[in-house]
């Protein structure tokens, strides 16, 4: 009947899930300084519009582990935009907040009666901002002591992990949040092999938490022991927040192990010229109502095109010694992605923006030319003129970057 | 009548001065770590038990221009320990606060509906927290967009200012603060030879302001042209907060020119072992109704006891060549130092504190020690064991250090 039907809808908890922000990545560059901020603010607009109860990052929310003063002021003046107001929170929490939370207030930030707290935002650390700062503290921790963001999910003995769950309530459904802050790969791996990663179920209402790992780490085996294993993690958990991988993988993929579904949402600024970061970006709303989940992907319209490809200088029948010919046939090859780049920003915020432009270029048989020089007929045209080319030959050696 | 009391009692505004708080002040040292912390709580105690409707805080908030991660993490901390809470505001913000205060949000803190402010403060910067970082940004800008301190008296052009005073009325009392944070004296004094200094009198109820200028500059010349000396003062002004000087000097002093009072509070923790700095330190209670002020200073008593005495060799009539007798002579003048600092602080917060003990010892025919090593015999009683001795000679050189 009606009131069932309200009762239901009333009860669906709407969380908006996004990772690895890099905010102030490249923050002094005169083209890109602003691309982080950008999209990070179009992640808070989405969480209005939307009408979410709350935000769940996974990570790596800052670039530098010591972000710039201009950084922290920026990233401030956002969360005091868009966290701030009188849109009342329909949330219960359910847990101790003195285990949740470290900073000497002890709250969800939301139940502080001296802030209007109407968009709660929960925040594990990545490696990148990671709490090695004096006293164990992250830059994350500016943003919790100030009350703007709630963060969680630090370990103290990384030998040792036990993990606390966030409980939280929202009518009938009941979520418990679990938040592994990021630790070395290796050492992490160690942890887990030696079953010292606990996750501390709640004796209450037994079976009746929707559960929700958040962890910022590898899930590409760089090496046998330095990722996390979709094994590694408990069969009890429904849904995981995967930070760390740049690589936009929105939509929930079910484990191939576990009954758990998995959401990569990927850097929302690109920080290598690579496959994964050249793909369409998104963001994810989570609905849950009680044990069921539904989950939509949304686009980010403020990200940088960025259009990448591979080319083998053999395929085009040039003769090596001929430069001049070399240089105009990639040139050409240039252009045409610029216009590829243009139509793919089409009608969004983007399309004025400069794009992103990486070519590979397979040299096998030719001599590559100075990409920095190639570059300057790019100026003005190109967010990067000065790596647009990357020269690569028949045996490429893969390169990972940390992410 | 009891009425006229009443609305008198209620009109009388009632502001703590203090400057110079120097937080993070040898933060690492595991004797003196906490110094700038403890005594900065104290002050916000006192604006707490003394019920005052702002702290003014004339710059130095914090001795690194950069301050660490902790030293940020605690002062925030503070602020919102002490500044935030339901003890209602009695005070109107009468100018324009886009004008006044430098962030997007334009407002003084407590007129912000999104954050329960009981306790206003207003600081200016000094030259150890001046807004030199990337955008003008100060450390205290990240106090002003996290909403925690209404941070004014920044300069766009210091060869041309212009200072818009905070406009701020209680009852029948309006006060009118014109904010200088630091400039280079020498830049600064040329400015005001051109005449180019400009203090904005409001239009509005002309001649009922009570006048406070709050600046950060050399007092004592240390030469002619880096000081601002007391003609530069306009006449209109009525009390001067008066930061930098680190020498408690905290009753008003009337001015010798014009008609003004000046308070110079002085440093909250001692950050060099000079004469100025051994002295009491205080806080005062500025009370002001209309055109009248009374002022009550209030003793730091979390202060680490400091005993600074001189001493010449010569007077001991010791054998030059006694080694041995010269030091057992010093290590005796130290005991007794020690006792004197144990009296000073007797029935005191501080009278557990290891005492900051500095010995001028004028040398004149002897040979100096090595300080360390002397003051090796004074661990774990003294909190400056390595630097209690300081060798001078007759015509000894008067140092100066930047406050
Ligand atoms: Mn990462
Ligand atoms: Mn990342
Ligand atoms: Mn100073
Ligand atoms: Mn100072």
């Amino acid at each position: 009947d009606q009131q069932q039907q309200d009762t239901k809808k009333s009860s669906i908890m709407r969380i908006l899930v996004a990772t690895d922000n890099h905010l102030g990545y490249l923050e002094k560059d005169p083209i890109r300084g602003d691309d982080s901020f950008n999209s990070f603010e179009e992640i808070l607009q989405y969480a209005h519009k939307l009408k979410v109860d709350m935000v769940l990052l996974g990570g790596d929310l800052f670039h530098d582990n010591k972000p710039s003063r201009s950084c922290l002021y920026r990233t401030m003046e956002l969360f005091r935009k868009y966290c701030l107001g009188d849109t009342p929170i329909k949330l219960q929490f359910l847990s101790d907040q003195a285990v949740n939370f470290f900073n000497k207030f002890h709250t969800v930030n939301y139940e502080d009666p001296n802030f209007n707290i109407s968009l709660p935002v929960f925040s594990i650390h990545g490696n990148h901002d990671d709490p090695t700062g004096e006293g164990g503290l992250a830059a994350l921790d500016l943003l919790s002591v100030s009350n703007l963001v709630n963060y969680f999910g630090k370990t103290e003995n990384i030998d040792d992990i036990t993990i606390y769950p966030l409980l939280i309530g929202k009518g009938e459904t009941k979520i418990a949040i679990y938040g592994l802050g990021n630790i070395r790969d290796e050492r992490l791996y160690r942890t887990f092999q030696k079953q010292q990663v606990k996750l501390m179920k709640p004796i209450e209402s037994k079976g009746e938490w929707f559960n929700i790992l958040v962890l910022h780490q590898n899930r590409v085996a760089h090496n046998p022991k330095n990722y996390v294993h979709e094994q590694m993690i408990d069969n009890f958990i429904d849904f995981v927040l995967w930070g760390h991988e740049h690589e936009c993988l929105i939509n929930p993929q079910p484990s191939s192990i576990g009954e758990f579904h998995i959401t990569q949402p990927g850097s929302s600024v690109a920080t290598a010229l690579s496959e994964g970061e050249s793909k369409e970006k998104f963001v994810g709303l989570l609905e849950v109502y009680k044990n069921q989940f539904r989950f939509k992907p949304y686009p980010l319209n403020t990200i940088r095109p960025f259009v990448l490809d591979t080319i083998t200088l053999a395929d085009s029948k040039i003769n090596p010694t001929e430069n001049e010919e070399i240089a105009t046939f990639l040139e050409n090859k240039v252009e045409a992605m610029i216009i590829m780049a243009k139509e793919k920003a089409a009608g969004k915020p983007s399309e004025n923006l400069l794009p992103l432009i990486r070519l590979k270029v397979d040299y096998t048989g030719y001599s590559t030319i100075n990409p920095q020089k190639f570059g300057q007929r790019f100026t003005g045209k190109v967010a990067n003129p000065n790596d647009i080319l990357l020269f690569t030959r028949k045996k490429p050696t893969s390169s990972k970057k940390q992410q």
